[in-house]
């Protein structure tokens, strides 16, 4: 039931065009993911979801498996229809989380010892549970159970966690196989269950060498497509994307290529020249949050004076509801009376400005004119410290961390 | 432009069917209306407030005139375009949050000095000048500017009060005639206001004397509609129906019957009863924001732990877009996990739950069954003092105050 094949390639970058089948749909590639770490994609209902042109959202296992909880899902039939969204979804293993989030307790050959940051109750998790977890979700793609070193780590101990992720990736494929054999077709779940991937991910922190040897152990397994983790924590992006670039050469060509937790409008089309097919990122709805909305200039401030009396829509060329429905002068004043309908409608902006990037970002491909495409957006486009700035004063440090996730 | 005609009247209480007539569209009556206090019903878009079945809504003047501010709404195109609501509006004078939320400086018999919640500027409201807000605005229904006494003041006060509300009454009909007959056509507002309509309100506090004489004195003022102002405002639930009751049977019957800021589905129940044809509250969806949600058996808080794996719709004979579309157990996750979406969800069940009511009021009175359709609402409908007390811990006091409105 999953498979991928590429449909076209550039021929200067890495750049494709390619289509993941799932049993819950097709997702073309390059693609963006929307974040909806607590089965929910924060603010909207799944018909706004999928009116943004979204083919695919990713969950977070560590968040599910605390809240509701994972008999709870199953019981209720799973994640699809949990959540109300019937196209496919991609679970994280919970590794980035309980490194990042929880309050960790030890890290053994077994698996991760830590506390939940709701109750503080104690969990173990090992490869074996994660795949279980992700399976009993339901989820189309699962993704292998990781320990991302943090960036500024010691080499060694950056080696340690790479290992550690290596025999992981082992435990998680076996595991995977075993429970995909012993399936029986009498539930709905488990008949979903027949159609789900397992991806592995390959880490290997800011150093080359560990990077390359990474892509290549995780390329050697047979998973059905492949992760790059532990990048866009700190690292300056000229050294994110010289890891991206060590970790691509080594992959297959004919499997799905996955740049997790990245990013920015930029680093999409970054990321897709140096081969990337599939991105996830709680960026542009956390920012959107912030009052910080997307256009191809770059991000700006919606509370800006500005914007006070502007009887036009926020971008004349964006076809999302928001610019569709309301100028920007009434998205300013909902921002500025602190209304939640502000952070809806900033959310459909932007959450629709990454998938009409990567629908622009296909369709370029597909003629021929990616290089030509990637210098016009980047030509235009200015990252602003500025934003970044505001965004980190008012809290997106704390949220990054991941609390409630997306 | 403004009519209102009433269609069926019970012949045992004075529950009556009707119709107003406005240039946005037609509101059948006895109707809820929800609030909009800062041109947004909270959280929601206005298609989804026409798919309640709601045919009109409330916005603040007090609230607007502050921010964005009147000049911002009416170079935007009024408060209809605005927020992009294609039916009636019905705006408040700004009376009640000014006494009940601005720091009051002075009352004068000219107007009111008071400083804004928001940034403590200084402001003077007239009865012309809130009339002349209310226009520029663009609602189809603007309310007098009046002097609501607070629960518990002495007597003298509350006839003061009442007082210079009708000496207001009498300068807003003046001043409200003298623009109308000022308007050119020559913009589309202007147009629009040709079709406004005034609506007088009547104080009086608990006094059944005070409520007598005031009725009677608004209700020889030429309004288009007569308002019970100063209601619900702490005072036991009889001494609100019995000043109710003291004002009706003053009021013309062939002009609209509102009853301001009430309230809960029991009391709309009973305002009808009394001759009420249009109430507007927050409460539905304040309480929503809560996470109580109305059934026809009372308020249920959708964090209790008996809905955790509730594999339903919330309510199986509710046809609002959550009950449509989600179990029970997904919107409590939703609430537990603090997710914004919950509570849009919940506030498009409370919402559908009392415009649904009014649907069946309004049906029941046609077929001539009102009394008996109250007596058992009334009996299966338990009002929960445990939620009330639960709202109030969580700051509903605060909310209640108007800080933000709805």
């Amino acid at each position: 039931m999953f498979s991928f094949k590429t449909l076209s390639l550039c021929s200067t970058t890495r750049a494709r065009t390619g289509e993941i089948l799932t049993s819950h749909g097709t997702v073309p590639t390059p693609a963006f993911i929307p974040v909806g770490s607590q089965a929910t994609v924060k603010t909207l209902v799944p018909q706004e979801i999928a009116a943004l042109g979204a083919s695919i959202v990713l969950c977070n296992t560590y968040h599910l498996y605390l809240r509701p909880g994972v008999d709870v899902v199953r019981r209720l039939g799973g994640l699809n229809r949990f959540m109300g969204w019937e196209k496919p979804i991609l679970t994280d293993s919970g590794g980035y989380q309980i490194f990042s989030l929880a309050s960790l307790r030890q890290v053994k050959e077994e698996g991760v010892l830590f506390r939940s940051h709701i109750d503080g109750s104690e969990h173990f998790l090992t490869p074996e549970k994660a795949v279980g977890i992700q399976q009993d979700l339901g989820a189309d793609i699962i993704m292998a159970f990781d320990e991302p070193p943090a960036y500024g780590q010691k080499k060694e101990k950056v080696e340690e966690a790479t290992e550690r992720t290596h025999r992981w990736a082992k435990r998680c494929l076996n595991s995977f196989s075993n429970k995909e054999q012993a399936s029986s077709a009498d539930t709905p779940i488990n008949r979903e269950q027949a159609g789900q991937a397992l991806f592995g991910i390959a880490q290997g922190g800011v150093y080359p060498e560990l990077r390359q040897h990474s892509a290549r152990h995780i390329a050697s397994l047979d998973f059905s497509g492949f992760a790059i983790g532990g990048l866009c924590l700190g690292e300056p992006k000229e050294v994110m994307w010289e890891m991206v670039e060590h970790t691509v050469s080594s992959l297959p060509p004919e499997k799905v290529h996955y740049l997790m937790g990245v990013g920015s409008p930029e680093d999409l089309v970054e990321g897709v020249a140096r081969g990337i097919d599939i991105f996830d990122s709680a960026l542009p709805s956390r920012v959107a949050r912030n009052g910080a909305l997307f256009t191809r200039k770059g991000r700006r401030n919606i509370r800006n004076a500005e914007f006070k009396e502007k009887d036009e829509p926020f971008d004349p060329d964006c076809d999302c509801y928001t610019c569709r429905t309301f100028s920007t002068a009434y998205i300013h004043h909902l921002f500025k009376a602190e209304e939640l309908l502000g952070l809806r409608l900033a959310t459909i902006h932007n959450l629709r400005f990454m998938i009409k990037l990567m629908e622009d970002i296909r369709q370029a491909i597909q003629v021929g004119d990616y290089p030509g495409f990637k210098e016009r957006f980047l030509e235009r486009y200015q990252p602003t410290n500025e934003e970044a700035r505001l965004i980190q004063k008012r809290g997106w440090l704390k949220e990054r961390q991941g609390v409630n996730g997306g």
